[in-house]
């Protein structure tokens, strides 16, 4: 097993990486404070695992809320149901409750926690690879609005976070490599020696070996701590962590959310940013080969769908929320490991770098 | 013009108090950090201020939300109107909420200001004299579930208060009263050179003198500044705020919200309360007499609704949040100026005080 700290904010808390985590209650259950647990899970993961969680539980009173499966339930309207239930069950501040599931899942149910009484104490059971490397990081928590993702939302830390490999098991292929473009862009970002490593174990990472999954998790995990430390409220240098994203932020809002996965629009979304990276004259070529190639072994898109046009495309990505003052700010890479924020990409630019990419004019 | 300033968690924050604030924007448009603004009223206080406290906003972009008066649109789907407005008008991160009425408007907007895109600022104007004195200071923000009040919510401090007293000119003279209740109860809990100070200015503050109001509030608020900093997430000291609140809820709950104000509970809750202190023997039948006497001077009502029965009462009472361990915590006096929350009472000798207080057996 490995384990790491995290030292955000007021409190810190530790996540543990290995298999079979849910069944060792000795080493999580002492972050229970008191006596109530409920349960936050969807249709999807319940039938897999509650059951298995809830055996762990036998001397708390426990009660579970179980939201239908997907992001367009991620809404204050289903927010309620989570408020319902610890209402009509009589939960009272000293409740702890646990997310059970994917990104959705911990988001909502960490935003619960976070108003409930004003502020409930969680723990996060990420059922997948993607919320086991970003959401279990950052105490971020909120729910869509029609008018945007993430709208409404806190900061808020979990009590611990249980990155148990074997949930994975169940997890779809496709959901696997989605997760993986995320492992593979802390890489690109700011861990060059970790893409290397990629490199070398990808084939293994792909059948997902536990031992080194529980490495690709425990750096992903790292990383992004190291990055969000330094500015835990989103100012400045945490925008790396969007690498790719308003490229793919663009291709998930023209291909309709969930016709893409969000792994796969970053994928897709991180070759053009290296592809305009190399435009500029930051990023060498075989930078760029290499980070395409890894991407494309872990089985995902490396070009951007066929029927997006290139002012769709601008479009889109200026309406994402990353523009300031009317520029269009973009993570890029300046070598291996080395992200920057910048805005000093010209329009022409990122058109000629979409064309070559396959976008039509 | 008085003002103190506030140092509640990771920021401080002053508040302001004198007549005619909103007209000197040099004092606090320095607190709106960006080029954003939405106002967030209620059909009430809109047509007697808004269009002042527009004026003085000349440079910004401006937007408002007017929400129906009363507690009963204190919920999730009325909050969803400011953030609907808020998206529609493009408002981002920097954007700053101003709440420009009572509790109701103050908790809502402050609760928006602390979700919306995880987190933006906000600027207080209250417009009753309770929320002067109660909910400008402390952070807590929230809505009402169906289940329980303030349930849903979260601490937010604000970047400044405008105790502007020319606003109380239309204050409605029973909900200055209700106000008054609060401001006589930080003499009982915790300041008797403040109850004696307002046993001899009793009638100047119910004629509105503004010298007198400016020190009742500037007192009051600095009365629940240092109990607050003890204390800021509740789990102590800040108990005793609630003199008088669990027989006042009580009453609030039997009445039907609204039918009795909440400071009109308060006002009776206390009286139960005092008399509860003396039958045990910790406060002298004088200070009794005393607080009862200036309750009364201030308007407010001294004895429970005759409608009520004893069974009824403690029912009521344990119901409760502030019940721990199935006992009944209540606030009690062991002197003027000195509360202490205690179980020590015993149901039988609560249900003597209510019967002698004039409720039905």
């Amino acid at each position: 097993m490995k384990n790491l700290e995290l030292d955000l904010g007021e409190r810190s808390y530790p996540i543990f990486i290995a298999r079979d985590l849910i069944g060792e209650p000795d080493l999580w259950t002492k972050y229970i404070a008191g006596k109530q647990v409920c349960i936050v899970t969807n249709d999807t993961i319940a039938p897999l695992y509650l059951e298995k969680l809830k055996a762990q539980l036998g001397d708390k009173s426990v009660c579970e809320v179980i939201l239908p499966d997907g992001e367009a339930y991620k809404t204050l309207t289903t927010l309620e149901q989570i408020f319902d239930t610890l209402l009509a069950k009589n939960h009272n501040r000293g409740t702890t409750l646990i997310a059970l599931g994917g990104g959705v899942v911990g988001d909502m149910c960490g935003f619960a926690a976070a108003c409930y009484q004003r502020g409930v104490q969680f723990i996060q059971i990420p059922s997948t690879l993607l919320s086991m490397v970003d959401s279990s990081v950052g105490g971020k928590t909120g729910v869509n609005h029609p008018m945007g993702k993430n709208m409404i939302g806190a900061f808020h830390q979990p009590n611990c976070v249980l990155a148990d490999l074997s949930l994975l098991d169940t997890l779809p292929e496709r959901e696997y490599s989605a997760g993986m473009a995320e492992v593979i862009k802390y890489g690109l970002i700011c861990d060059a020696p970790f893409f290397e490593w990629l490199e070398s174990n990808i084939a293994g990472l792909m059948s997902r070996n536990t031992d080194l999954l529980e490495e690709a998790v425990y750096r992903s995990c790292v990383n992004k701590a190291e990055v969000v430390a330094e500015d835990e409220r989103e100012g400045g240098r945490r925008a790396i962590l969007n690498l790719g994203h308003t490229f793919g932020h663009a291709i998930e809002t023209a291909e309709g959310y969930g016709n893409w996965l969000h792994g796969e629009a970053v994928s897709a979304g991180m070759v053009l940013a290296m592809a305009l990276s190399l435009e500029l004259g930051w990023l060498g070529a075989d930078i760029y080969e290499r980070g395409k190639k890894l991407l494309e072994l872990a089985g995902l898109p490396i070009s951007p769908p066929e029927n997006m046009d290139v002012d769709q495309f601008l479009q889109l990505m200026g309406r994402d929320k990353k523009v300031l003052d009317g520029r269009l700010r973009l993570v890029l890479l300046k070598g291996l490991g080395e992200a920057v924020v910048s805005s000093e990409a010209p329009e022409a630019t990122i058109a000629k770098v979409l064309r070559a990419a396959g976008v039509r004019a």
